[in-house]
Parts: C-alpha cells; structure tokens; sequence
C-alpha cells in the first residue's frame, strides 16, 4: 500500500457546526488518500495557549511527516501571518501566533515560511474562514507532496507564547498550573527533570501550596496509593507534576484555573 | 491506490451512545475499503432544519461521488419514505423530511429513488434504528458500487422544507436568521448577492433591527476592523450576512434565536 | 487493496484534551495502515458498566478482525491485569475489570492473555496513562499481526462484572434500568425473548411501574403509534424493552436513573 501522508486537525470549532466538516471535504478533495485524524475541536474559544498545549502533547507520538493543521486564530482575516514551520519530525501549519511553537520547538524547526502563494489556496478565500480556504487546502498539498518552500518566502522569526518558567528559592519551586484536564488533574509547569534536581523522587511528602489552601502530599506513581478521593501529586503522562485526586476530581477541591499559582515545600524529612 | 469512497454521516444521536459506532461498524462490514468522515453528530434532536443548513455547508467542499448518510428522522418507524437522491456531484442517502433538499437542491437532482429492496437492508431491521438498520447499509452498498435504481423504484416529488426567503420594502431588507454557530455568530438568510444589488459594500454602515434592538454597524471584510467586543455584520464563509462581535459572542449581545427576524435599512450615506 | 485492520476507540478520555489524540498517533507510528474508528470517549469517568454496555452494543456490527480498544480504567497503574480477550470474531483490549467481557462473552471467548512483554509497549510506560503507553501499542501490533499469546501468558478467569438479569414472580417481571441514552430512553434488562416467553407482543398494553409512577403504555413498534409526547413500550434497537416518548424525553418524565428497578405486569386482557 502506498504511503498514507496523516493530517491532524486541532481547532476550537466545535462539533456542533459545519467548519470542520468542511475543512475535511476540502482535504480529501485535494488530496484523496490522506488520512484525517482530529485531535480535539474543543479548545476553548481563541485558547492559544491551551491549543499550544495540546498539541506539544499529541505531535511526539505521530509518524515523522505526519501535518498538524492548527486552527485557533483569533486574528482570522487581519495581518497576520499565516505559516507553515518544518520541524525535524513534523510539518505544523497554522496562524502564526505561537500555537505551532511549543511542539514545534520541542522537536527542533528546521525551517519556515509565511503561506502566500494563492494557487494553494481556494479561489475567492473568506476573511473568516481560512481553516477552510487557506490553511486546509495548504495541508491538503504538502499531503499531494509540494514543499514548503513552493509556499512562500522563508520567515525567521515568529510571534512568541510566553510560558512561565518555573523558579526557585532555597528549598521551594514556585510553578504555575499550565492545563487542567477533563478528569480535573491539575498540570503544572514544573517537570520530573526539575524535581530529580532536588532529588525528590517518588514516595517523599512535599508540602504544596495551591489556592490558598496547603497541605501535605506524598508524590505517588500510581493513584491508588492513596485512599480513594483522597489527593496526591504525580508526575503525570505529560512528564510534568500534577496535583490529583484518586478517583475523583483535584479541580474541584481546589478551586484553581489555568494561570494559577502553586508553590512546592521540598522539606527535610 | 484504488480509488476511496467517501461516506461522511451527519446525525443528531450525539457523541455518547453506541449508535454512531453501530453504524460505522455495519458500513465497513460491507465496504472494508471506504472512507468515513464524521461530519457532526451533535445536531439539536430532531433539528430537520439545522441538519439541512449544516449539510448544504458541508457538501460542495467534498469530492464528487461523495455519498452523504444523514439521519435526523423523527418519522424513524413510519410510514415516511426513505430516500436516495442523486445530484449532479453527490449521492444522498436518508428520510424523506427534507434534511437532504437544500444541499442537494444546490448541486442540482439527477434523479431519486425510494429504497425499498430489502436486500441491500439488515434483516429484520429494528423499527427505531433504521440508521444502523436501512441508511448505513444502502450507503455502503452505493459505496460498493450498487446505482440508486437497483434500491428502488423512481420518485418525482419530496417532502419539502421551507426556508424563508428575505424580502425588501423599499430600502429595507426583511430577513431572518437562519444559524447560530459555536462562536456565537448570528447568520442571516440574506445573501451577498442581495447586498450587491443594493450595491451595499464592505465599509458602508447599515441600521440592523435585531431582537428589539436597533444598532448601526459597519460591514466589515474581517472582524478586527472594529475594536475587541465590538459588534459588526459581515459576509461569512457561508456566503450570508452575519451579524458578529469582534472577539465575542453576537447572541449573547443580541439574544436571538434561529427564526428571529432581523431588518437593515440602507440608509443614504 | 490489502486489508485493512480496523482498531475501534472505546475510552472515558472526553474530547477536550490531547489523550485520545496520542493514542492515535502510536497506534499509526507503528501500524500506519490500521483504520482507526472512534466509538465514544464521552463515557462517564471510570463508569465501567456503561463501557461494556456500549461495547456490546456496537462490537456484533464490526467485521471480523476488529480490535476494540477500550480504555475505561479507574485501576490505571495498579497491579490490576491488562488483558487481551480474542472471541470467535474479534479481538478485546484493556484492562482486567469487566469492561470487555460483555461484548466478549456474547461472541464467545477463545483464549485470553495478560499483556506482559513490554517490547509491546512504549519504554519507560507512565503509570497514569496506560492507553497510551500499553494498550495502544499492543492494539497496534495485534493489527500489524501479531498473536496474543506473543504478549503474555495465557489466563483464565477474569474479573466478572455483575449485570442485574430480571426475574420474574407469576405475571410480573422484575427488571432494572441498564442505559438512558442520549435522547432521554430509558433501557432495561427486559429482553425481547423474556417478553416473548410471556406472550407478549406488540400492540398489548402493560402496567409499568417505575420511579414511582404507575402507567399503563402500549407496547409499540414504532414511536409514532402514540401522539407526541406520550409515553410507550418498545423493543429498542438493542433487542431490550426501553420506555420512551414519542418524540420526547422519557427520562425528563420518570426521573429515573441506571440502576433503577423496573415492575411489569402482564395483565389479562
């Protein structure tokens, strides 16, 4: 069997609507024999910085070649690039608004250009809909085999999506929560590397400070070394530090939001 | 690469029972090699109209020979036919209520036929699912290469479903809304073209009556021509006058409802 | 066109985050011929009986060949098994609880293993996301060829999961409410061939007793057999008595849940 090219999409349409139906049609028109796979339609409306992470989430696991098609553009129709970044792995095209970066840095870029050339786009494009007539059909031919370059002249930078670091002092890490998942883990920025740095290793206790509430925790590797509804912290599937609940929900005891601080005590024991 | 069909399913049996799989299992079990494209399975139960609008939207953008499976069918068990329309570039398969008329309509019907051979059907098909039962095993028989005449005998006319069509009253446009998207866009069923008769063009400023309101707008090309949350009308991907909210939610500002009425009056300017 | 192997998507993952997405994208890094097809990821967190419900529901439509994977796990990383499950048509996937074997049982079960060699699995497997580290892989290379018993030891028994079997007590059948689906019907237990045994066939009126209530309702064939919005018996889709409303919502009028008990009686007529 000749080799199917895979485009994933990753949108905040909704399935509610025609927009990725169309999208799809457009695709398949262009290039018969893609593969579509969605990652999620869900991102919440303009979530940038959710679609970014999403994304740096699902792109290590696809074949190498395989497109991300992105479409979370809250400046549809303005001056804003539109780009496609070649990365070691994977080629990402979508708005040029730093959703494409976090994966696309994480596996290195190689190279990139802004998307001008019209005969890769619908004839007639709509200003509010390029997903459809501009990004779409664009992901559709580099499926058929064109190259970036026949896009558009090569950008070097791009617009940047701060995400806070997290930092240190003496023996507390003061992180940020970064995602909270549909289970209600709650995903922070502080990565296993950075907690073997303070040789805190699983079945230690560290104080965690989170919407003003404190509390001890043992770092766990399975949820069920607490008791059931009971929280823990664990270093989650994504290699980052989540606060949890076995079998229930850390957001809603909580009470924290994206953006949120949390503070880590590495104490001595 | 043998060439692949395409059935793409619209449906209103939503995303969390076992009946979209059912018939994605029935399909591939008579045609292993075809391709499914979920098109949206969250259409408001029994919203006829809404699955209407939504397939019009969908279907010019799919490849020709495309066979579209639609089932939103509140008749399901009764005595309403069931029907497969062939236009001019694709083939659609579901009850006669109307759901299939505007895109097929669209394209331009070839012919039709009322599937009545019990052949291309499962046997004893369930009174209450006819979507696993009828529809997705005609489509995969159409997807195998059977013509609409071997599922049954020929018919002229359809259950049709009324959409309204806007009027005009001197230099006022009566309209009315037709769709209310994800974003919150509000679309109307006045289309670009009776806009250019009126010579109304992107940057001229309309008075727009909308669920007792009554707001000068700009019609914009993009919504960043106004500032963030500010509402405008616009040509959208549908070709139809919509009223938006840069960067938010018309029917939240405006409180509509699919079927309002909306008025612009072109004003001397 | 070679054959191609089908991997169904059965899991409680929801559709807003990244998991559904990197599973899909192991599945094609090391089968990228399989064709993947999403039955829900909108099952209750953790509700098992629900999964294997769905399951059941839609694994008899699949070809032969089919590898259902099914990722409802409340036990992710515990010493619970991870199995495969390989009936007379189809292969089960995931973890040791029950969810598969429903669907398993009604095929009839040939041999079953635990998962156990990890060249099967990504290295280096979390322990909060075993669908993507364990069973995506094994379902993959099951679709790229491999045996079951190439991934573990054979087992025997598996860990039951107890499904209510009405009873019955002279002219009344004792049942209970095993699935409200996604337009408000509610399923029982009472199966098509348990009302056959009774004698009762469509257009006989029976005393329901449930949430409460009491109401005599005809056992229909079709929902339009009553006016709109009146309550009816019918033979769902499922070969299972469900109470519904003619175009209505029957879980809106009895309030009732899974779990609930349901009374027939079969009155003289």
């Amino acid at each position: 069997m000749a080799m199917r090219r895979i485009i994933t999409l990753l949108t905040d349409f909704g399935i509610r609507d025609a927009y990725v139906g169309a999208m799809k049609g457009i695709i398949l028109s262009i290039c018969p024999t893609v593969e579509i796979i969605d990652v999620s339609h869900e991102v919440p409306r303009h979530d940038i910085r959710r679609g970014a992470f999403l994304l740096s989430q699902v792109s290590p696991y696809f074949p190498k070649g395989t497109i991300h098609l992105v479409v979370i553009d809250p400046g549809v129709g303005t001056a804003r690039r539109r780009i496609v970044v070649e990365g070691k792995r994977c080629l990402y095209v979508g708005p040029d608004n730093g959703v494409l970066l976090l994966a696309a840095n994480a596996e290195g870029i190689e190279k990139a250009v802004e998307i001008k050339r019209e005969r890769f786009m619908l004839s007639n494009p709509s200003t509010t809909f390029e997903g459809r007539d501009i990004f779409a059909p664009v992901a559709a031919y580099l499926a058929k085999g064109i190259t970036i370059e026949d896009l558009g002249p090569k950008i070097q930078g791009f617009v940047e999506l701060f995400f806070a670091e997290p930092t240190v002092k003496e023996d507390r890490i003061f992180g940020e929560v970064i995602h909270i998942d549909w289970f209600g883990n709650i995903v922070t920025n502080i990565s296993r590397r950075m907690l073997e740095n303070f040789k805190v290793v699983e079945g230690v206790y560290l104080e965690v400070h989170l919407s003003g509430l404190s509390k001890v925790m043992r770092l766990c590797k399975a949820y069920e070394e607490v008791p059931v509804k009971f929280p823990l912290i664990i270093i989650g599937s994504s290699d980052f530090l989540e606060v949890s609940v076995n079998q229930g929900s850390a957001v809603e005891r909580f009470k924290t939001v994206v953006g949120s601080k949390i503070e880590l005590s590495i104490r001595s024991r």
